[in-house]
């Protein structure tokens, strides 16, 4: 087996690092020692596509694709998987719940250019509920045996629940949170050891999964099934709880040479985002961190695209190092293609605008060529330029442009060409 | 003359202070304080409709309309005002450039329920190129007669850009800046002080703006015609200047009892909007601060509504008082009515995000209103909760909706169905 990891620790600079190092500006022994150190994780796709989640990298998005029960179609999910990629996500996860899930996890892993996660424990509950009615009879092994497919088809980076606990079950009697538990496989497994009286077995065979994840250097995404559902419940007992479970795991992880990242809310209100990634951070010894959103209010469906990049552009500025993004349709429905493409822009224009904050390699460069081509009116290189080259053009060109190289929003009364006008005439040596 | 700071002064409660304090949850005596201190000022729209600005109030949010030369339709924009008011607008700004102006400015006021504002040296500019074919004859007299009809009209605030000196002409050719000046305003009165060799009217004649304010109680929108039109220019010596010029304009404002408020850039880099906020609120003692964004990037036009709601939610967590909406049109075109929609919505929530986060009174109640709708799966309520309840709709239904009161993005198998029907099997009297 290649261990990415093992490596690193050894010094080597594997031909994965080297091709992060060149596409990140980075130093390629700086990069070798964050994954040896565990702050920098990597994922490789098809040995052939590699992404690199943490530091001295810049901010990555992944979105998330699959059939749902109810909207059930290949061709959509490889339509909307092409228009991510295109759009510029840099990972995407497989999360059908419909149809022949085997077939399109590996349509989706063949048709991908960027590496691809999955969440096997949504296959082995729904394989179990459609074999026997019920997901109570799912076992340790069938779990085990979906994560492995997975993996072995070439499934970049899993899902998995591990920080969800017998003891988990006490806090959530306990608590009062408004929204209960909202993660799928969180919900799944919690019910599943209701109904069993079983602990989680990956957390009680964690062992088990770690020798899985080293035969095939499958990443393991710690998932945060305990995440809050509503800004009400953000940063309570449940959640930090799991959080200090995922930090154990992490270390236990990192001595097998085991790649994780950790997974993090959610819902949280605007002011808590900085200490919840900081506290990720410092619990779980400095790994990278995966956040859904996070989304500082719970009222704006429809929008939750945007209200996820205001808590992704925070949460990433302090340090969360992928971004899964939320389209709008999220909380109301399985998105359609141009759902996804408003996601991923949305969340690489917060990271894009974390990676500036931070002063990343590269990152204001980009915004420079940008300004430039904006001062002389240059609309072709600001279209090139741009982050959505296809939306400029199109709200470009929505009426008959103006002449004088202005746009229509203020037309021959544009503040660049009245100033540049009047420098020409009062001060031509300016 | 009716002066509302005048009143508070005197410890006066208006019928505005009133119909405020009703509709923010606030105290009566602690808002005409801060009126009196300048920390809140109250917009008057036809002696009807108020809108406090400031200390102890919801952060607001303002909607540019108005033509332009090449997109003229006064229909048009009274469609964008019904759009804008519907989103939840709390004020307009009335930004024509073409087509007949006064009736256009007449048509918005009579139309609108809600403040609006204008930029009067656009007409003076506009109707002297028309009459001279050059905007070189404008007198201070056109400018401040242009000024008193849109207050005498009954607009609630107008944008002065007093801050845009001949001093500014010294450091604009020292300086170094990608985009130079981005405001029509702040190019429009350096170019013809440039071609004039005059000193800004605006800032020269400055008692003269007051008592034209005093006459008519009419708000100054201390305008920021320097403002950074690009990352890169961020936080310069031209825009710190102006703003120290503000702040010594907004002290002479509220010793005449003049109600004002800073306008602020812009294009800042995340990393850079909190101390802009702060700075802002120190130079200028605490006056309320109207932002135009802020974008954190110049790289996603098309998208400027999520760059600015990014922006605008860290700078009004910070103490951004009002925020200015951006919409996907922004830097391409004039914008259409969805465009005015998205970008109303957009700052909501990043207003609403700052509310919660600044624990506001009242804002986190919305949230949690809603989250108990939402564990319950009651999409009525949800609906009827939501910041934009067509839009849930249309999303809501826009493929069959699947029974058990689940949605289609995950269907039978949401997270809240899975654990509350566990939880009743295993659990029945949790």
């Amino acid at each position: 087996m290649h261990l990415e990891k093992k490596f690193a620790k050894q010094g080597i600079i594997t031909p994965a690092v080297e091709k992060i190092a060149l596409a990140e500006q980075a130093d390629p022994e700086l990069l070798a020692s964050s994954v040896a150190d565990g702050t920098l994780t990597i994922l490789s796709h098809r040995k052939e596509f590699f992404c690199g989640i943490g530091a001295h990298t810049r901010v990555k998005v992944n979105a998330n694709l699959g059939t749902s029960p109810d909207l059930c179609d290949l061709n959509d999910e490889k339509e909307k998987l092409r228009a991510a990629i295109h759009a510029g996500a840099d990972a995407v996860m497989d999360l059908s719940t419909g149809g022949d899930l085997n077939d399109i996890r590996k349509e989706i892993i063949s048709s991908s250019t960027v590496p691809v996660g999955s969440v096997p424990v949504y296959q082995a509950i729904v394989e179990t509920i459609e074999a026997h009615g019920s997901f109570r009879p799912m076992t340790s092994d069938t779990l085990f045996q979906t994560i492995e497919k997975h993996a072995a088809d070439g499934i970049s980076f899993v899902t998995v629940h591990c920080g969800v606990t017998r003891k988990t079950l006490d806090l959530l009697k306990k608590s009062k949170r408004l929204t209960g538990i909202v993660s799928r496989g969180g919900a799944f497994l919690l019910s599943w050891m209701l109904l069993t009286g079983k602990e989680n077995p990956l957390y009680e065979e964690y062992d088990r999964l770690l020798e899985l994840a080293r035969k095939y250097d499958l990443v393991l995404s710690l998932g945060d099934g305990l995440r809050p559902g509503s800004v009400a419940d953000a940063t309570d007992t449940l959640q930090m709880s799991e959080l200090i479970t995922l930090g154990e795991l992490a270390r236990r992880a990192a001595e097998q040479d085991v790649q994780v990242f950790i997974e993090g809310p959610g819902h949280i209100p605007l002011h808590q985002v900085a200490e919840n990634v900081r506290l990720a951070k410092t619990v779980c010894a400095g790994a990278p961190l995966y956040l859904l959103g996070p989304i500082v209010t719970d009222v704006a469906p429809g929008y939750d695209h945007i209200t996820g990049a205001i808590g992704g552009a925070v949460a990433a500025m302090a340090g969360a190092d992928f971004l899964c993004y939320l389209t709008p349709a999220e909380h109301l429905t399985l998105p359609g293609i141009d759902d996804v493409v408003q996601g991923v822009i949305a969340s690489r224009i917060a990271g894009h605008a974390a990676d500036i904050a931070k002063g990343r390699a590269g990152a204001r460069d980009w915004d420079d060529s940008f300004s430039k081509a904006r001062y002389i009116r240059d609309w072709e290189e600001q279209e090139r330029l741009s982050m959505d080259p296809a939306r400029f053009k199109k709200l470009r060109t929505s009426h008959p442009i103006p002449p004088d190289k202005v746009c229509t929003m203020c037309g021959k009364y544009c503040a660049l060409k009245v100033l540049s006008e009047a420098l020409d005439i009062s001060l031509p040596h300016f």
